[in-house]
């Protein structure tokens, strides 16, 4: 088959490789009908992370069961599945407690050891603890479908950083970034009930999505600018903060505007240590609260909200490819001339 | 008046001053019948803190009310109260949230504009949104006032660290430090029903404490001997975490022992900016909570505690000294002679 395989920095590149095939017998092989391209797979076509030439890429996919292995029981052949951007065996501590990233087999799509989801079939492991069927009625829906995909990741991590920033019924949220995942945590906090929602992000076309999604104030400028901004808005800070960026500048600009009391859900995937100003947050009594989206607990009632016609995100889905537009598809992202690619293998 | 006055680095003295005077409505004069020394004082004494010559000490005291401001509804002359370390309104939106800490016309005693505790009598602002009465059954009960005085910072502050590191019935907490707040910590976790508390000190006379007030395990390692072990008796970590000392390298081993999805409630004084492993956080999921404790918040419910002989934070309190002695006091702290010492004026 042929599956997208990270060379170099800027360089991925679509190749054969062998088929997947059924290695554990709680294995399945999908056959992959919807993939993305995120923004954290910037980090690595990049240069910026540690990867090696010949890591397969995608960790965003849906697809079509192909075969099982002999103990998967919830999963069919046949079935119309999505996955989460991590797999997890469904059974630890960690899957227990809904924290399935952190769950003690697991891992993450793509990179050394595993498939990605840029290709045109997968072996998923764990099919039971991880996969989700899409249910009958909408599972040739191809228009649901493309709303169903930003739940594999970026409308789970968006839903992640409202959660852990409390937004709350009433309450007020401020939104950092308007990438395709600070959009989400626009929708995902309207969806939470928040009356106020300020997004700080610069890229007009992107705002308009996030009013549709349920902006009420769009902060342009940048650093301390946007800051006394969203401090005069909200007159001292919002009491519910989504960083979805992941740098330290916007990890302080995000204490900065939180009010005394509230909390930061941070989901932009930091990259190493970071220095924070401890001491504001400190006497602010501002809590810190997010990481790695555990995307598995809550793409149940986000696909039903989806299905019910509450929730909608594929306008971050801007230009889609097929498999051998997946290198143009890094380089409109990485070019900002896209907000997030779908892949159509 | 006698007052202890900061003049300089290890340099506190006991001088005159003028009486305090009622200046606003609001005010209450108290005199001082009970105060301590903290731990944070010791920052600028040892010249840590930009403090100045001249600023007056101590922000932990209980006194009896020798005169009201004409707008006081709540506190009489006679009354026998205590303060929490912040004085505040009562009456803002912080102060309506349990956050008092963060009151828009609040402060802190002692420093450069206000009166400190460590003195015969002292002038506090906003009687009725600070103070609290003691009952009228035990306000005479010099035993009981002892068990009492640690509610105006270091029991209030171990509190809000186990309620910031989410412990619960049932569950495992881990204290870093065995100062007068970690032992307090200890106490707390106990007291919301943590199952096994694991409290990483060094001072074997302050472990001695720490298993008194309901310790089970103890660590006397240090760094990334001191993580292993913790490590090894949780299994991975605790999911809750009291982090009560407040130096990068105490944060640093917080974040390492602590559970996938677990908190760490934070109370000791960071000063200024610090580096933390927000990566490490980041793929754990686990929260940072906590601060500057609204003790004004807490007091009411530990004092109903002390009083009904549930928990007695006195143990702390090793050294008692008059006010004359309070120099020496703050010498015996920084050689570490004495976990913290009581001040009877």
């Amino acid at each position: 088959m042929r599956a997208t395989v990270y060379q170099g920095t800027g360089d991925v590149r679509v190749e054969n490789v062998p088929d997947p095939v059924i290695k554990q017998p709680t294995d399945a092989v999908v056959r992959i009908t919807h993939a993305c391209i995120c923004g954290s797979d910037l980090w690595f076509y990049r240069g910026l992370d540690n990867w090696k030439p010949g890591w397969r890429t995608g960790h965003e996919w849906m697809g079509i069961v192909e075969e099982v292995g002999s103990e998967v029981r919830n999963i069919k052949k046949g079935d119309r599945v999505l996955a989460p951007f991590a797999f997890s065996d469904g059974s630890c501590e960690f899957c227990g407690k809904s924290l399935q990233t952190s769950c003690v087999r697991g891992g993450f799509w793509g990179g050394e050891s595993n498939d990605g989801g840029q290709a045109e079939a997968i072996r998923a492991q764990f099919a039971d603890g991880t996969l989700v069927t899409i249910p009958k009625e909408v599972e040739n829906d191809d228009a649901i479908l493309t709303k169903i995909l930003p739940l594999t990741d970026v409308m789970s991590t968006g839903h992640h950083a409202a959660i852990s920033a409390g937004v709350r019924q009433g309450g007020t949220a401020a939104v950092i970034g308007d990438g395709a995942v600070g959009l989400c945590g626009v929708l995902a906090a309207k969806r939470l009930g928040a009356e106020r929602i300020i997004i700080i992000g610069r890229h007009e076309d992107r705002l308009d999505i996030a009013r549709r999604f349920g902006a009420t104030d769009v902060v342009k400028s940048k650093d301390q600018q946007a800051v006394d901004e969203v401090l005069e808005i909200t007159k001292g800070g919002a009491e519910s903060v989504l960083e979805c960026v992941g740098t330290e500048s916007s990890m302080d600009n995000a204490i900065s505007i939180t009010r005394p009391g509230g909390a930061i859900g941070y989901v932009g995937v930091p990259h190493g240590s970071e220095t924070i100003n401890l001491s504001h947050m400190f006497f602010s009594n501002i809590t810190l609260r997010g990481g790695v989206a555990p995307a598995r607990a809550y793409i149940p009632e986000l696909l039903d909200d989806v299905i019910a016609g509450k929730i909608d995100p594929s306008p971050v889905l801007d230009l889609t490819v097929d498999l051998n537009g997946v290198p143009s598809g890094y380089a409109a992202m990485d070019k900002r001339e896209a907000i997030k690619v779908m892949v159509r293998p």
